[in-house]
């Protein structure tokens, strides 16, 4: 049940890609918000796509104004972009104004939302975990955030941007910002390195290609993710992810050498640990659903 | 066009799992063996379960007997039974047979091939880029073999067990032994190593699992795959793996001190050729058909 608290008169959408404007559509669908107000770049299309979509009611490229009247902001932007976007906003906001984002790394950006808003604003940092390798609002989906997870960064007014994506249909789950950004250093961002390297190791023998199967296409579908987008989460979310790629490192290296001195049973072991960790994953009754 | 040339009228199967049960079940569909014997453990319910999916037509635990008769014999063990089969067949085998297995790996297996069978005998390496992160007969399917790639290596007759191949469905590329090495330890085992290794660091921080997404379903389905296979891949293409994983390491170390140096051209540089090279692959005008 939407509870009518959860109900936003007016909604201001910074950045209309592929997030921003699934979320416009979402909010539609769900009737969440009574007005969106999207705020975009002067010299691309999004804007009028996003209006002609009816993720927005309105446009304006000026992220001040979008957010004068509104009871909700989101930021949609890429991460790198936050700094901006608070300062533009940061004298515009009206009191009692919620602001949230969809940012993949919430340390860094919970730093930059108390440098730059005014103390009485409520920042609650979120990171739904939906998208695609495609993006851009064309590829807008009202169902994009089904059934994901969305991760909520303790915070006062936190329920309140929890029963939002909640009312989106997912799976909320309130964490902190270290552990939010140490969770998906690992399942998130290390898989991205791992695809993007490899790919590009095939640069150097393309003739092989001609030879690629499933697990290939799988392995590597996230590498044709948006590079400025990735380009941010890999800055901004440094620390974790050189944790993780560290991690990484040392357990290919141990597999590395298991193979080099033929030693079956290291590299059973692996295989073994390997295989019931994912399958652990597919069982759905393992599975915590999020509160 | 099925040349009368390319049925055999008698086959041998040594080895029932999804890649033998399933080879029996396409030469059926496409009416390419009159008669085919299956090979296999005493002590498993594959044969039973193969016999029942009419898969094969004749059971035996004894390899020699199943291939006394055979035109053609189908090696579809886990590629370090293959000294065995090779030995246990040796003897047995009539002149003029074919002899060609479905293994992931050749230099290896040419060599035993050669060690182990009569010099009258032709051997062709094959590999068939099909299965599944599933296993047993009881997962076979007539169709595993369509519009996969097979690669076949060059020898005396390669051109019949090319054209049995081809007439499963599959896209058939000659190449050499070394080669064949080379381009699936990149595109297959190199993949498979990442996953596994990928899989084993969550076990560091199992709640992170909580939140996977898409992107982490995606690059790890492959690390369910049957571990005494990959076990025999891993060790049986030694050195391509070994020189494989090497050059993912030194691709995984750079951008890493990028993301450490925070040197967003470099960053840029390599995401934006994983992106470039991932989209390459989705266009099918850019995909050579095997020959």
């Amino acid at each position: 049940m939407i509870q009518p608290s959860g109900i936003f008169p007016r909604v201001a959408i910074l950045g209309v890609g592929l997030l921003g404007a699934s979320l416009g559509l979402a909010l539609k669908k769900h009737k969440l918000a009574a007005h969106i107000t999207g705020a975009g770049r002067a010299n691309s299309p999004s804007l009028d796509i996003a209006l002609r979509l009816g993720a927005i009611d309105a446009a304006t490229t000026d992220a001040a104004d979008a957010v004068r009247a509104a009871d909700l902001v989101v930021l949609c932007t890429p991460v790198r972009q936050f700094p901006q976007n608070f300062r533009d906003i940061a004298g515009a906001l009206k009191p009692g104004a919620l602001v949230t984002d969809v940012g993949s790394t919430k340390t860094q950006v919970l730093q930059w939302a108390q440098e730059f808003l005014p103390a009485h604003i409520a920042f609650v940092g979120s990171h739904p975990m939906a998208g695609s390798e495609k993006n851009g609002p064309a590829a807008a989906r009202d169902n994009l955030y089904e059934n994901a997870v969305c991760l909520v960064i303790h915070a006062p007014h936190a329920e309140r941007i929890a029963a939002l994506w909640k009312s989106l249909g997912m799976k909320v789950l309130l964490t902190d910002a270290a552990t939010h950004d140490r969770w998906v250093a690992a399942i998130s961002h290390l898989p991205h390195a791992l695809a993007f390297s490899l790919m590009n190791v095939t640069a150097q023998d393309p003739a092989a290609l001609q030879a690629i199967a499933g697990a290939f296409i799988d392995t590597t579908r996230i590498a044709s993710s948006d590079p400025q987008m990735w380009v941010d989460i890999l800055l901004t979310n440094r620390p974790a992810i050189i944790a993780a790629i560290g991690e990484f490192q040392t357990e290919l290296a141990a597999l590395k050498q298991a193979i080099v001195d033929q030693d079956e049973s290291a590299i059973r072991r692996r295989l073994d640990s390997a295989r019931a960790l994912r399958e652990n994953l597919l069982d759905p009754r393992k599975m915590k659903e999020g509160t």
